[in-house]
């Protein structure tokens, strides 16, 4: 059986049904993964999980390697055994979180020297030592370290990066031994066409099981996003997976399928979701707002999850004008249910050939969050990400 | 049907087992009820109490009336509405906490003047308005509002409390109109038998439906606390049911149930697992010490509760070292688990005429926190527990 099968594609655009099969099962595409970087999907038991529809969660080899150690997962018998969590898990390789994250960080062809966030202990890794931990996490998908760029970067910069990526990609290839685990391959080259191609070419010449979009969402306007998805993934292989990493607002979701990405992480849901902020087929809606102190609806009536189903929005205002846990909870529960429908209704679409329908009715009605708070929000976001994530 | 059926008394000594009659189902006793003052108990969904075991939970006027108001509630469906919570459950009237927590109290034999240590603002409270607000709020019991002393008070200051309190329970009584409601008096006289005797005998006349010991575990030593207890339960009438407020260490509740107590309510089994405290059949663990770093078995073996099915004591380590907050939920089931299941054995024993021997057996093994220690912890509980309730 081929790891992933391509089951449909829409007739006008890129969209596309498939499936995933991994060593945990079965994973229908398009598909988003929450994210659970220290082996917890924030605030949620892997029953919960499970119980909105996900079979399919992201970890973070960086956060692993440093709290508990990759050593310890091990010993308590892998990351699935570990968490509890019998669905498959892709692991991000850490590439991203070394440059983002750790303070001090000193890179060379060999790998990157870094400093945790966590303790200021000194660490250094290799794209051979990063499949290493993946593999002995038991990840069912790993990815590539790779080198990340920012956003602002010259073409320069970035081409350096992409080099120094494209490398590693190699060395990661080589390295990887696992035949029960995908290794999928990372598409650099910011914003620049060019170098795009060129990512696109050299990571598809070395035949990975899937492909990664990354250096994206990363701070840029969201029409150079959407650009960059549209010059990238046709130059990717049908047959092949396609992810792109750190995306996940609902429009942004409709976007990329319409791009022709299969796979999305993001902890922007489960994130707004503890600041209040909840997903409504109208746009976000922050529960601490006056306007929920009396509203006997749940905070949207159709939504059929376990929060809508048992507590008014009042109730939520109540908990989260108090500050209690169970507020992040009901939250968390609301918006990863209101994502998971979401990316089940696209499936039905595409396999229905009616996604561009679908696709321009969420977002006739769903008003995002205007580019100028969007970009301050990430902003705010990637400077305090060191405590929260 | 009345009230309360008292089913059995051991042979020796004064544990009882029985049943409260409320509008909202029958409970066992003797019972624990969890802490759910604002409406939720910490960290926990409904069916999480449920599914533990609980039927009857605690909640409390003074915070409720703050936030987000009784009115609110009672707009909203009422206090089981609102939160969602089928079971019974009882009110506290807000009198401990107007005596604790709130700042700048004056207090008149009509009523009390305090401020809000949410928002500074000003409230009167008598116990005519307390039973109303408990009345709206829909509880299945509901308490009369006493004038708590403070463990240190001279005699003097002590009698003037609790006649104050006498009087107030009068006025309670008279003003309870709701036929389905329960109302429970509460003895007040601190640590001074001669005082303990003559509230017992004047709340005995008014004839509630349950009495209620008040200003017990509030700073004395555990001996006297015990000693308290010996000499009033035996003053109390043997057909209704007995409440020890604020007490809920597991070795409280055996020595309770040893002397006659028939309902308990405590946040320490929350709170104290919110900190990492486990408890265990041999005494508290702290989940985040070394030693439970890399140990595969659950923190408590025999226990069948959904964290220790699932999760080994590591994880719940680096769940705490984390701070994440599945780590206060999982560390909550347990507490509340071990509890519930403490007290299911506690009433089994006495059916079964076997209460002495559960009683020494489990005092023998489990090791309570050290005198000093506790005293040293609820004194810091006490100040700074405007945050945390």
């Amino acid at each position: 059986m081929p790891y992933f099968s391509l089951l449909k594609t829409a007739p006008k655009g890129q969209a596309r049904a498939g499936e995933l099969h991994t060593a945990h099962g079965t994973v229908a595409t398009p598909v988003f993964m929450p994210v659970g970087s220290q082996a917890t999907v924030k605030t949620l038991t892997p029953d919960e999980v499970k119980g909105i529809g996900f079979n399919l969660i992201l970890a973070n080899t960086y956060h692993l390697y440093l709290r508990p150690s990759v050593d310890t997962v091990a010993a308590l018998g892998g990351l699935h055994r570990f968490m509890a969590w019998d669905g498959a898990i892709l692991t991000d390789s850490g590439g991203y979180q070394v440059f983002s994250l750790a303070p001090l960080r000193r890179l060379s062809d060999e790998g990157v020297t870094f400093r945790s966030h966590v303790d200021g202990s000194e660490h250094f890794l290799t794209p051979e030592t990063v499949i290493q931990l993946q593999e002995t996490l038991g990840a069912d998908i790993s990815m590539v370290l790779d080198v990340c760029s920012t956003y602002g970067d010259s073409r320069a910069q970035v081409e350096e990066a992409m080099l120094r990526t494209h490398r590693w990609a190699e060395r990661c290839r080589r390295a990887h031994s696992k035949s029960s685990q995908a290794l999928f391959g990372i598409v650099q080259g910011g914003v620049f066409p060019e170098l795009r191609r060129q990512s696109a070419e050299f990571l598809t010449s070395l035949d990975f099981d899937g492909y990664a979009l990354g250096g994206i969402s990363i701070g840029e306007p969201k029409e150079t996003m959407l650009k960059t998805l549209e010059i990238t993934t046709p130059l990717l292989p049908e047959e092949k997976p396609r992810y792109l990493m750190g995306v996940g607002s609902p429009e942004d979701l409709v976007e990329g399928v319409a791009r022709g990405i299969d796979m999305f992480d993001c902890a922007l849901p489960t994130r707004v979701a503890r600041n209040g902020a909840l997903f409504t087929s109208k746009g976000r809606r922050n529960i601490r707002n006056a306007a929920f102190r009396l509203m006997e609806r749940p905070i949207d009536p159709r939504c059929r999850c376990y929060t809508c189903r048992n507590f008014s929005a009042a109730y939520l205002h109540h908990l989260f004008k108090c500050e209690e846990l169970l507020a992040y909870r009901l939250a968390t529960i609301h918006n990863l249910t209101f994502i998971h429908s979401l990316m089940r209704n696209i499936r039905q679409a595409i396999m229905d050939d009616s996604f561009s329908e679908l696709g321009a009715e969420f977002l006739a009605h769903y008003l995002p969050t205007d580019e100028a708070t969007r970009l301050s929000q990430k902003e705010k976001w990637l400077k305090r990400r060191g405590q929260e994530q």
